[in-house]
């Protein structure tokens, strides 16, 4: 009897997730390797309760095709993390065997690849016959070796097209004002830095970009701000919600912890963008504004980026294609051919050598001034947030797939 | 010698007012019944300024096709209220004659349907001959007599899709939690009931809507939220940034000033939303995310309505085709035929039964517990949203067409 593929999601949402999903899902459908192609809700925990979902509905393309358009994760998701060793890994097999699952793909970020490995090796000690295989996601374009990851490109896009949508609708009046943008990426700057494929040769609003790569003095911030600002009618500055002093603390732990001593509730400040718009106005006396692109900068479908979208549903894809060749340990990735053209390959590595570790944006794709990116980033970055996937509405609603 | 038209946009910026530019401009350029097509730069203001922008790039079909996708005021804005009597009309009349002015169109909102009824009474006094008409614009939808106003649907349809999508964000994890949207419109709540728009068969996550039309008691809202979050994992607060108390005060104005008197920069705190975030939380101990969707909902054109940006350029038409026809003191408007089909028609009023008026969203369209809406506002509002526009990318950004 042929064996079951089980799949699962795990970490923070994202718009490409369940393109990952829907690939491994059909592949999985279509090659006939498998006895049942079945879902574990809500990640790794959704294994220790054996909660199940049957993924018959996938064998239906239109339902593969608008479960490519479902941001947010069909399976349910959790932050669980596997302790280095315990009675869990025999625990999770006994599982696997009583399910008869002969592959797990496990789609996530850091910590999910932490959980690959740790599963993976445990079946090479035991000699389990099953594939414990990676695919990437995150928005935070934070893991190693691969060129960039699933969900990255589309959060970018929307990143890039609202803050050149929100440059327009500021500079309408006749007036001088700063906006602060407070954009996701608690380690690694390079959601941040995507703020800057907002300028072309048409508007070029964005001239400030703080990241958590570069310490963050308000001194030097605000003279540099008065510099620009000068020459500007609107300007823009992009901040990480990460950014941190010298010291490397972050710069809201200082102000909410000075909050908390005046006996102010610190959930009533708002985040870094906010504190940042208060000494602008305070010191510069400009208009000011801050805006924080909350959880819709990672759950937008409607604006993804087709580029990640069709590249997340081919990584899910060769996730189930290297489970059926036994492999055991590997995460998929990207690897781009160098040149001016953008031309990816799909590949793999071991995961080992990408859990628990953090790709930040390394210094050539940073500006000298520290307050910005490098061309080198713009190339980067702008092939990936590049078309638009035809989206399904229904009367003006995104359509979306859910479990039942 | 054929006379110059005048256009002019006034009032905050949307993701429609310029397909009514548009609109109006290609309707002029291709009538042949003017010498020139001129706009004036930051609307009436740029008319007391004789600050004019040649249209000529509009004759360029392409660039008629830009504009109509390109957010925000093309020619700028102003928030200029005219006196109600003074040498300001004088003046202003001088400049018309002086540039040869035989028709001024202005898009805009209540401000601006004041200033098209104040210089078209004047015009008649004068027997200036010269038409000038409104063609309507605001996403607060808060015009009389018209159906509804241009802009009004993008912004819903934003707000629902976004909505809609945040709820699937929230949902991965296996907790309970609440997020609270704050919603613009400060005296009507139109656009905070377009969250209605985000339920369907499929999920229906927006539980409690709170509108200025029906004064805001905490407890209440309190205990209406217990209930409703005892049945639910995610529950969706809408609440309209204007929502006043029993005495017509908004709710904000007494929490700012009690903050002032506490020693605390007002500008510290959130708006609204981040209030009732904050009260949420400790009275019920439920783990809850406030989410302002600030000018994004006014000027995302990536997600436009189709139905809205058709309506608005063909009411721009409208308005030049008035014009033409010799009349003054009118607004265009949409007139909707009875029956479960929609079937918008355009017409015109008398802009003097327009300015200074407001909409609010009728009894009839309010639910009787005063937290939500009637099945008569979705059957209102949902075929507004509909439709998606072909929107021109340049390398994943969305293009605009910008004054020289």
């Amino acid at each position: 009897m042929k064996k079951n593929i089980l799949v699962a999601q795990s970490g923070g949402p994202t718009a490409a997730i369940n393109a990952s999903l829907a690939g491994a899902v059909s592949y999985a459908v279509k090659s006939g390797e498998f006895n049942e192609v079945l879902g574990s809700v809500n990640g790794i925990e959704g294994v220790l309760k054996e909660n199940f979902a049957s993924m018959k509905k996938f064998e239906n393309p239109d339902n593969v095709r608008l479960l490519k358009q479902t941001p947010s994760s069909y399976l349910g998701s959790c932050r669980k993390k596997l302790p280095d060793d315990g009675d869990v890994y025999d625990e999770i097999f006994e599982i696997f065997k009583k399910h008869n699952i002969g592959a797990f793909i496990y789609i996530g970020g850091n910590d999910s690849m932490d959980t690959v490995d740790k599963l993976s090796r445990h079946a090479k000690e035991k000699k389990e016959d099953i594939s414990v295989i990676g695919v990437p996601k995150t928005i935070d374009n934070d893991l190693v070796m691969t060129d960039h990851t699933p969900g990255y490109a589309s959060a970018a896009k929307y990143i890039a097209n609202s803050v050149r949508q929100l440059a327009l609708d500021t500079s309408v009046y006749d007036m001088k004002s700063v906006i602060v943008t407070e954009i996701m990426g608690r380690n690694a700057g390079w959601l941040t830095a995507a703020a800057a494929l907002a300028n072309d040769s048409l508007i070029s609003p964005v001239d400030i970009i703080c990241l958590p790569e570069v310490p963050f003095d308000m001194d030097e911030f605000i003279e540099k701000l008065a510099k620009v600002e000068d020459k500007k009618q609107t300007t823009i500055v992009a901040v990480s919600e990460g950014i941190c002093d010298k010291n490397g603390d972050y710069i809201m732990s200082g102000i909410k912890s000075q909050a908390r001593s005046d006996g102010f509730a610190h959930a009533a400040l708002g985040g870094v963008g906010k504190y940042i718009e208060i000494e602008i106005a305070t010191r510069l006396g400009i208009k000011t504004r801050s805006l924080e692109f909350s959880t819709l900068q990672r759950c937008n479908a409607e604006t993804a980026s087709k580029c990640d979208i069709d590249e997340s549903f081919a990584q899910g894809e060769e996730g189930v294609r290297l489970a059926i060749a036994g492999e055991c340990g590997k995460m998929v990735g990207i690897v781009r051919e160098d040149g001016d053209i953008y031309k990816p390959h799909i590949t793999s590595f071991d995961v080992s050598l990408i859990a628990n570790k953090e790709k930040k944006i390394p210094q050539n794709m940073l500006s000298g001034d520290g307050f910005g990116v490098s061309e080198e980033f713009v190339k980067y970055a702008k092939p990936l947030i590049n078309g638009h996937p035809d989206i399904i509405y229904k009367d003006g609603i995104i359509d979306f797939i859910l479990r039942d």
